[in-house]
């Protein structure tokens, strides 16, 4: 069998849904794609999915707009071809490719702690690919920006070697897509950060997608109860299939939620996942765990001005307070192990799945999410 | 072999440290002891030291004072009788009175994270037994309050066995009596907290004793690099002793000292721990770590009123911010380890004690505290 494609070295021309300005519904555009430079891989794209992140750079409030650009960062694909010097993988492996890269010669990669690697860590601002600061897209000569090193928002993308997860070529792509951003960032702050003991109580705050992959995590873990706190009392239903127990809406108390989650529990929760982003929601799951052994994780990502704030005895009193990035996952050394997780059945991806579009529907993607509805909505690149 | 001694059951008179009042210097005079009530034990007190704590307590600033009492907590003596339901006890166990205890039957003592006993958690305000809410000491039937449990500033004293730590009797008690407070507070804030890897870069905050036992833990724990942050730069000399490699005065510079660490850390030290209990410390303590795998440790008590405050992206960035409380030290389980490692020469305590005086004299370690000098000061109540 040869590993050799017969696009290798040509650019290709494909299909790809391009972002003209900020907040503009997409339009599929026809567009050349370079090949891969040195580190690099030139990846189909199968399947991709929208996360909130797409959105708020697609929006562009308050942020340097880089336009045009192609979004999509939640993806599974094949290989087509690599660049120079990658040895890792070839055409024809299955992969997911990621926001955010693990070097393997930092000194982040070599810390069993961090994940957030010097050269590839996620870079909202860049379009450019790091070998020549050149995009890989182009219409009649004229670049198309790349987004945070994925641009999943069409048939064929070029992404540097560290953002590339080889994965089991079992798995079905249509599923493990979601793993390759939100989904493992919930989960991974449960299970790699937060790691409530079997039997204990978890506080989520925020039942998107995040949070239920959270809540996801809390019931692989095996705790006991997992209370959902959200501004939305319709979210409850849905959350139970996550393994959330019960549900606090603070909307409903004239007190701190914080005050509330400690009444209920004796003292206060042995965990806490933040996936909001809203500072108040920061403080109440900081403060809303038991002294003595609480952890305290925040994945909401906040608003600039923002300040966190609390009485240091809070954390005198033994509580943790820790934050994660990607869940702590190393991309390409720890997802083959999440899509194992969903290969045994110890972790369900079906119920994130609550649309699927085909690529020529992509903007509906955006109106599900805009409106709120669903979790995660699958599109179809081949379709 | 008899377990009974002659005064079992009878009153003591002895000699104790009064303090009559708010700051005013203690007198010596002759106190009668009760016997121990159920689940307490009587001990007679060899050595003791003088911890800020006690001066805090004293000099009542700002507090509900509690007067006449017996300050002292940092101690070592022996088993002279014990009340009924005390099995673990003997007269002529070597222990070391702890001002915060362990039940082992709340949900604090039975879980592996906390050390925080619900029943005998340190409490200032008290100055009576739990058993009936009266104070054993008493001058010509007028009760003289104890201090936070243990009241050691007397030849004798009825302490809770729930603080009471059973050590070796080969111990040297004017050595190891430092390890009831201070000493172990600094060490486990770092052996059992913060953990820094071998080889990794501490930063000390405070080099008072809590800071110095922190940063013999880093020496320890194999720490290549050991920083010691204090406002007086007299006192890098002797931190020199503790393993303390760099010294950097904040006043030196005219940027935060979180900035300055950064710098000659290549973007933040492994490790910090705060000892100072000032608030801008904290926050610099925090602030100083790495991104990715930091992990700050805060130890010094803050005023009421202070408010820790940082933007949350540091949170987000995988910094970790944990207090400690006696260094996550449960005093009965944990204390006869720390007594071993001393034992062992692992741990050097001989340079932590810089002053010696009879009980006669107690009141010079009032004195030497409140100027500043040297660490630890032993009085000897035998002396």
């Amino acid at each position: 069998m040869s590993t050799c494609s017969s696009t290798e070295g040509q650019v290709i021309r494909c299909k790809a849904a391009v972002a003209w300005g900020p907040g503009k519904p997409l339009v599929i555009e026809e567009v050349e794609v370079a090949p891969p430079q040195a580190m690099e891989v030139r990846l189909k794209i199968l399947f991709t999915s929208l996360c909130h992140t797409d959105v708020y750079f697609w929006e562009a409030k308050g942020q340097t707009p880089v336009f045009p650009r192609i979004f999509g960062h939640e993806a599974a694909g094949i290989v087509e071809s690599v660049g120079e010097g990658v040895t890792e993988l070839k055409p024809g492996d299955h992969v997911l490719p990621v926001f955010t890269g693990e070097c393997k010669e930092c000194r982040h990669c070599k810390s069993e702690e961090s994940n957030m690697c010097d050269l590839l860590r996620i870079n909202t601002d860049r379009g450019v690919m790091l070998n020549d600061g050149k995009s890989r897209f182009s219409i009649n000569g004229k670049p198309i920006y790349h987004f945070v090193g994925t641009s999943t928002f069409s048939e064929y993308t070029v992404v540097h070697v560290g953002c590339v997860a080889k994965i089991n070529p079992e798995a079905p792509l249509d599923k493990v897509c979601v793993l390759s951003c939100g989904i493992s960032t919930g989960l991974g702050a449960t299970l790699n950060v937060a790691k409530p003991p079997k039997g204990s109580t978890v506080a989520i705050f925020g039942l998107g997608a995040v949070g239920l992959a959270a809540a996801e995590g809390a019931r692989i873990a095996g705790a006991s109860r997992i209370i959902g706190v959200d501004l939305n009392s319709n979210r409850f239903e849905e959350a139970k299939k996550f393994g959330v127990t019960e549900f606090v809406n603070p909307k409903d108390y004239n007190k701190p939620v914080q005050e509330v989650l400690a009444e209920i529990t004796d003292g206060g929760v042995d965990r806490s996942i933040e996936c909001t982003g809203s500072i108040n929601a920061m403080i109440s799951a900081f403060e809303c765990v038991h002294d003595g052994w609480g952890v305290a994780v925040l994945v909401g990502v906040p608003n600039k001005d923002d300040a966190f704030r609390t009485h240091p005895i809070n954390v005198l009193n033994e509580k943790t307070l820790k934050g994660t990035f990607f869940g702590n996952y190393k991309p390409r050394t720890d997802l083959p192990s999440v899509v194992e997780k969903y290969m045994n059945k110890e972790l369900e991806l079906e119920k994130f799945i609550t649309h699927e579009v085909p690529f020529s529907e992509i903007n509906k993607a955006f109106e599900y999410m805009l409106k709120g509805a669903g979790l995660r909505c699958i599109i179809h690149m081949g379709a």
